[in-house]
């Protein structure tokens, strides 16, 4: 077939064939991201973040039903921690979302947090490129908030939803350092819990003290597992990604593209490094250098010189 | 000063610039680096992690007494989480383990996860360099068990302790996907806790499922801030360094070697990509890009063109 093509017809098995290539940073991967490009950067792509436990999958399971609705197609990135922290209880959520996979409109898709040869944000935002170029209007990004790989694929996000849960202790302090900062809409899931009040004084008493250079965040409270909320969630999200065009979206995207430049950039790098310096070459540098023979950074420059010849 | 030289003699200030130095990827670390290079490689590195709460840092403190007392000169890196799951308490420990500062064969520093030009092992990798120059027979590193640059960094390690306390729920499961396969001792601590059996009894039964390509590791029982186990945790850490030189301690060491080589090569090209391309030049390519008017994988192709011809 056809890849780019089939992609650009909405073929589920040809956006996940191209997916796939671009997790193995193949050069075929390369030049179909090429061919692909100008139909690239058009969907609204909504991030949602939070602890293991918070219900993210539940929500984005309930907006992929709200999304249906609209008679949107819908693209979801689901990252899967492979990193500690993961906890079996992600799956069952994930097996609970993978229903809407037999909705022609909705195309779910779980990538791990390892192993990307290219690194996770360049494989995550060439699989946005890819839905984005099948026609998925909308795109959800899901990831545990953990670690700073998953805070910065979140940040492709034009509308990054953070869930919180009440009672979880220093949740709000423990966020802080990563998420806090990047999120538009605070989610308070489970908000039937008798703690949610007091996570809510928390949360306008830290936005009290001062958002940063964009409009200060929203609160919404959910109980996802009965679907209470979404609706308010839905309007809010869809109502933020109106308000940012032209303004903090643009700069978002922006930053996204000089990301993506970047990553393209290192990928192409190392490709033309490991054809200069075959496997067992490299390997014996390694070995003098282990034996202190030579520096390794006398060894970097050694490299970069012949890299520069050809 | 001569910093070299201040390092070979073991000045505490001279360590601290020399690692604020190579934090910042500065020009002049590099040579700093190539000059002490001859000098690194002999030091026993340990490595400690574990979830936050587990008590690592109390034991780190008390694997410093220890060592102290056997007139060891000691390094200790913390790795400090700028990541969501920090949690308060690591500072309180922190501040506890900072007395050791007062002694002048105890050189503790903390680093950040985030904001190393170089990445985040590069710069622990090129710390431990230093210390080991500086003389420091044992360094210690200490991470909390989060996320993948945390346990790349403690992979560096020849001994690798991963803490565990018992009742943390899922905590075995947790922690399988990064560090349960690295670990050389599991430190079972607050093991006066009436789980602490239960705990032993599944990583025996996780360990019994097999160990690939290494001994198996060993369990220790502690109670850090009693003291207790700590003897003989010592001696388990210390015998482990032994047994493995020559074997898998030297294809640890060597892997060590091949990722500081990547690194360098890596930090190297973005400086060279950096000098080739100028701010104004780069944002101009992203604007581009952005609007569609060109694919970034072009833009890479010609900057890497451009890169060659220097």
């Amino acid at each position: 077939m056809n890849l780019k093509q089939e992609i650009l017809n909405g073929n589920p098995r040809a956006i996940a064939k191209a997916i796939s290539l671009v997790e193995n940073d193949s050069v075929k991967a390369q030049s179909l991201m090429k061919e692909i490009f100008p139909q690239t950067g058009g969907s609204l792509i909504i991030g949602i973040t939070g602890a293991p436990g918070s219900g993210k999958s539940t929500l984005v399971d309930q907006l992929i039903t709200r999304l249906s609705e609209d008679q949107k197609k819908i693209g979801v990135i689901a990252v899967d921690p492979s990193s500690p922290f993961s906890g079996g209880a992600i799956m069952g959520d994930r097996i609970r979302m993978m229903r809407h996979s037999e909705n022609p409109d909705v195309f779910i898709r779980s990538m791990a947090t390892r192993g990307h040869l290219g690194g996770l944000t360049k494989a995550t935002g060439e699989a946005i490129s890819i839905m984005e170029a099948s026609g998925k209007g909308v795109i959800l990004i899901e990831t545990v908030g953990v670690g700073q790989d998953e805070v910065e694929v979140v940040k492709m996000a034009d509308v990054i939803l953070v869930v919180l849960i009440p009672g979880a202790g220093d949740d709000i302090q423990a966020f802080k350092a990563g998420i806090m900062e990047i999120a538009d809409i605070f989610v308070i899931n489970k908000a039937d819990s008798p703690d949610a009040d007091k996570l809510e004084r928390q949360l306008h008493a830290m936005l009290d003290l001062g958002v940063k250079d964009r409009p200060v965040p929203e609160i919404v409270r959910t109980i996802a597992t009965q679907g209470e909320g979404i609706e308010e969630l839905y309007k809010k999200t869809l109502g933020l990604s109106m308000v940012q065009e032209g303004d903090s979206r643009t700069i978002r995207k922006k930053r996204l593209v000089e990301w993506m430049l970047k990553d393209i950039i290192n990928a192409k790098i190392s490709r033309s490094v490991q054809r200069q310096v075959r496997p067992k070459e490299f390997a014996s540098f390694v070995e003098k250098i282990y034996l202190r023979k030579i520096d390794p950074y006398s060894v970097a420059d050694q490299i970069l010189t012949r890299l520069k010849g050809h």
